[in-house]
């Protein structure tokens, strides 16, 4: 590849699209003739409304949002929303349903009970070590909103489409899914996802919020985590995390003129988790450890007959210029993290690479 | 200048060494023979850990930091630390002492007091406009902390030195003076910046705090809004914002290495300054809006006879290839921000124009 760069399948932060590492790169010491580089443009600046405000834009227009949808960028990452959305909209006693698919459900339960909340969890897969997606939910109808996590990075799993909540605002969770395929954005109430997996390097965390979710806020909280400052000002109540916002929109820009929108994106990423999820089901070698009708279209999660053969597999991928494709810490084995960015190619090339070394 | 840069004299977001952003332009595609970009490297990866811990390492020896401190690398800006620091340090009804320089020390107090945390103002220069800085400040004995804004962006003022606060811990947002002097940091218990001024992009916070401080924090609040959570994982409980920190430790290497430390440092700021304020003192043309013993060596605020030869300044200056010399949206007038980055070769640019245009 280019400039010796590997096939790169980290969880996250994951590939960007080399294009949009072009542009960044070519353009660093003098961003859109300003004489200045976009890290030193000031967030007051047409320069930087022009790359908000196209952000903000072709998020809507790839997502076909509606006006009662604000756009917002903020820092902390999803961990910080965990904490944000009952601080928001769960004032005044109100409950919330959540859905415990994995780690990062489980920590967004644990912040809204950090702060006394009396939330409900109304279903999980913590029976079977997370390797499913729970059906059949019954929501309660006093809940405020019904969160969840749309795909689950570390055990593998993905909403093949999301659950009926008989007309209670949907709250999710997309750092890892998020631009990675078409969906009904009318049926949530806010949507969230850290940047860096799909949209863009680390930093910046893009929040979707309808209307009527804002005016649940009520009660007076610190201004930072509050999410009616940053729809009032445009996500510039304080400086911006810049150059993350920058990168979103270069990846953006890609998403929507070179890759062609969402359903185009839908097409390819199937086609690329397809690849991978035959290679392992063609054999007993490899075993797939989400079930079937779960699997996520972002992150192969696979093992191999023993723990000595994975340590050797990732060495020897490494070797071969593939990277990250080390499970994630707390539970082993290997996976792909197949991001938006991640080219037909790689995908095409770790398959042989698997392959050969089975 | 070199690739068409004008001389950058922004408030924030504001110029970076030339030197580290041709660095990270050079290594965008590649870092460090990863094959990947810096944007694109885990936060779990050797790579990282490097970045990281060379930054904390730089600012431990630059400030002379103890083992009792520690370095954190937060996001949401200094902003978010307004809302932090009370929540953190004052539970159980205890209270502290703030002093009101400006439009930032009345945000700090606003954040505290939207808590309901009991904190008194005890000395302001609001009576002014803000355009000193309060001398001879009555402490309170039971106060937790003392806030000060060791440098006031936007009013143009700056602690030529710090208050004797009889033994209670200082905490200073020092966002736009951070690393450009020498200073003794025992005598802090928290020293917060944005690194948008002197150290870095926008989208990352540096906090440092100690020990005794983080003894402080009994109350269970949010693991994102509680510093003991970074304090106990380098930073890294979550994603941090990577390529942020990266640029912020590749100007820490440039002030270490290139500049030669913190004195070297003040010596060149207060040489830089001085140019300034003498131009403006050798006429009645321009006006420093500063009382002198309280004027900052960052911000450099000046009015013209009237504001429509503000304007026509302004303008010209744009013209000849000087950005950013516009006051505060607040206040008016003109400001040329001088940090780390601003070269003397730009300061005296700068001073030429300004005669030729008197």
């Amino acid at each position: 590849m280019k400039e010796n760069r590997i096939y790169n399948f980290n969880a996250g932060p994951a590939a960007l699209p080399l294009s949009v590492l072009e542009e960044i790169k070519d353009s660093f010491l003098n961003y859109a003739g300003s004489g200045m580089s976009v890290t030193e443009v000031s967030h007051r600046s047409k320069w930087f409304d022009d790359i908000i405000n196209d952000a903000v834009t072709r998020t809507k227009r790839l997502l076909n949002l509606g006006d009662n949808f604000h756009v917002l960028f903020l820092q902390g990452g999803a961990s910080m929303q965990f904490c944000m959305i009952p601080m928001n909209f769960l004032q005044n006693g109100k409950t919330a349903d959540y859905v415990n698919t994995g780690t990062w459900s489980t920590k967004a339960i644990k912040e809204a009970r950090i702060q006394d909340k009396p939330i409900k969890v109304v279903a999980s897969s913590e029976d079977k070590n997370f390797s499913y997606i729970p059906k059949n939910i019954q929501f309660n109808s006093d809940a405020v909103y019904a969160h969840i996590t749309s795909n689950n990075t570390i055990k593998g799993t993905q909403w093949a489409s999301f659950p009926d909540t008989n007309g209670i605002p949907l709250i999710a969770d997309m750092s890892s899914d998020f631009m990675s395929r078409s969906f009904d954005a009318d049926r949530f109430g806010l949507i969230y996802a850290g940047a860096q997996k799909n949209i863009g390097p680390a930093g910046v965390c893009m929040v979707i919020v309808r209307d009527d979710m804002l005016e649940l806020v009520k009660e007076t909280i610190p201004s930072m985590l509050n999410y009616n400052t940053f729809a009032g000002k445009n996500s510039m109540f304080n400086t911006p995390p810049c150059f993350a916002v920058y990168a979103v929109q270069l990846v953006l820009k890609w998403l929507d003129e070179t890759v062609g929108g969402l359903d185009k994106m839908e097409e390819l990423n199937a086609k690329k988790a397809g690849l991978l999820y035959e290679t392992i089901d063609s054999s007993d070698f490899y075993r797939g450890t989400a079930e079937s009708d779960s699997r996520s279209k972002m992150n192969v999660t696979f093992r191999l007959p023993n723990e000595e053969m994975e340590k050797k597999f990732i060495q020897k991928a490494i070797e071969n210029g593939f990277g990250g494709l080390k499970g994630h810490r707390s539970v082993g084995g290997c996976r792909a993290s197949i991001y938006n960015a991640t080219s037909l190619e790689a995908i095409e090339a770790l398959v042989d690479f698997m392959k050969t070394f089975k």
